[in-house]
């Protein structure tokens, strides 16, 4: 649809330094899937396999709020479709395709729409996700990143958030708090602690900040032993709170039980505060699993099998309350955005 | 995931007007589709008919791009439903739901979201489109909407772009230009011609540009008489070339048999340049057909019974080329964003 600076730029394509056009077909089509059309048509189609629902799932990243103007355009890209993904992997849903919505400032250089496709190609192979479509669009503002992504799961078999049982045993695949700390560095780099941590720990937190890394690969294991799941995208306490008050549940979470990295372990004794930070701050992208215990020996040889670490984190239980244990056994208050010590 | 603001603003609920909870449990919850599961997931499952494709498009929209800040919230709600709507009916696809990205920033009001998710809930029931899931964030910037719709088709039926034929006999839907001249009645209030308009053709043009009326009514007899099909979005100039262009044909169109309005043509007859603003506007939101031959026929019988007003426009020719002529017979060249007269 046209822009409201009306008819002589309406095009827009003639003064920008690329068109919508000359981006999607010198950098989006060659990596569309063939139902894309060539990205020369306003829609696309999916034939879902016979028996399987598609699962669908939509993620907006907005420059500025959730990633850095000056984060390398192929980590945008690349980060865009993974928190995505990561909702699919939590789901058990095999990826499928992707519509990829942008809105772009016409500030926006031509290497950087390059760089963004490069980290948005190399994904969608790695990842096994086809581009199916999209859009393009003039934004007076901060670039904006819109995916829509879709996965399959035999009829009936997505596995929901809400519908953890009372005896589930839960799980959380995986490393908390590491993109969260990555984030304090990037806000705080001359922050005391951000200057003693070593070199190899802030390399770590850093690029998971840039860029998580979803556990698609578990989606049959969610699939096949999951009653209820989700991805740890807005931190672990308030993430594991939602989950357990959909269902009506509660929990008794010993906080020592939370796995950390040795990085987000050096950063924290550096800086107590940190503990906090890594426990709500999100951006993790590992999987929240509650397992029927009758399944618990399967899941775990299934995890073990396939090499990616699980901790057992508690039980969910029929009484509506969360509550957070340290490791003196004191119960520790988490509100939104804030907490109390008791 | 977490906004850059960090830790303390994280949530960015308490300090917000509301927060994104509040405003999906409030206000789109309540308009969601059963398999949205209430809106407290991160994923919609689809379970899609047996034998039927999914349809997919995606459209965004922009604030100060698409529509203006001061616009209802509830029309720019269902413009921005209405022009994926358009992309399903011009691919014959019947809606089936759809996925509503949400950028807003934080000095939108309670009573903006109330208004701009009627819209959309009004709109979900006319249409029969159900609100499947999505996702709402803070932007530092203007209002961006991103939705992504699904519509059904039979299996290997949706109706292409660029799939026209040589000899098919072309036919657009409706009028055109009207939104395009609301466009410029809003941009240039106090042009000489804007003053001398009539109140009721006035009206008609402002109530287009806000609000358009996607054709999915026909979306059966697109897909049983049409070889290609779009939606005029861009411009019916440019959207009928991009049409032939891409299945490689071209067509012989006289201007003088496009289908104008009564307040578009009398406000042509004000100001004569407002026939290219017309011809090029795009916010169409009609239907451009490629109709076999053999099919005309019955394809204006079916128009009849539904009661859409349908004009030839021309017949779609084996040579790449299009050519436009004025009511004299020369042709008249049409370039981006320009046009020249021979």
């Amino acid at each position: 649809m046209p822009c409201l600076t009306g008819f002589s730029n309406r095009f827009g394509r003639r003064s920008a330094p690329m068109g919508e056009f000359e981006i999607i077909a010198r950098y989006f089509a060659p990596i569309a899937a063939p139902q894309a059309l060539g990205l020369r048509d306003d829609a696309a189609f999916i034939a879902p396999p016979p028996g399987e629902d598609l699962v669908v799932t939509k993620d907006m990243l907005v420059e500025a709020v959730h990633f850095f103007a000056e984060d390398p355009p192929a980590t945008i890209g690349a980060k865009a479709l993974r928190v995505n993904l990561s909702d699919l992997a939590a789901k058990g849903a095999k990826p499928l395709g992707f519509l990829l919505g942008l809105a772009l400032p016409s500030t926006v250089t031509e290497e950087w729409i390059a760089g963004f496709a490069q980290g948005i190609a190399s994904d969608s192979q790695s990842y096994g996700i086809a581009l199916l479509g999209g859009d393009t669009v003039r934004i007076s503002g901060p670039i904006t990143v819109s995916i829509t992504a879709f996965g399959t799961v035999p009829r009936g078999a997505m596995v929901k958030r809400n519908s953890a049982k009372a005896g589930d045993v839960l799980y959380v695949t995986g490393c908390i708090g590491d993109a969260a700390i990555g984030l304090r560095l990037r806000l705080e780099p001359d922050a005391p602690w951000a200057k003693k941590l070593s070199p190899s720990s802030r390399k770590w937190l850093l690029d998971l900040y840039l860029v998580p890394w979803p556990r698609n690969i578990l989606a049959e294991v969610v699939q096949h032993h999951a009653h209820a799941a989700m991805d740890v995208s807005d931190g672990f306490i308030g993430d594991l709170s939602k989950m357990m008050a959909g269902a009506n549940l509660g929990a008794d979470i010993r906080l020592a039980d939370v796995p950390f990295s040795p990085a987000t372990r050096e950063a924290i004794a550096l800086a107590p505060h940190l503990h906090e930070i890594a426990l709500m701050g999100g951006d993790d992208y590992e999987l929240l699993l509650a397992i029927d215990p009758k399944n618990e020996a399967a899941f775990l040889a299934d995890m073990h099998d396939i090499g990616i670490p699980v901790t057992k984190i508690g039980t969910a239980k029929a009484s509506a309350n969360m509550v957070f244990r340290n490791e003196d056994g004191a119960q520790r208050i988490f509100t939104q955005g804030s907490f109390v010590h008791f």
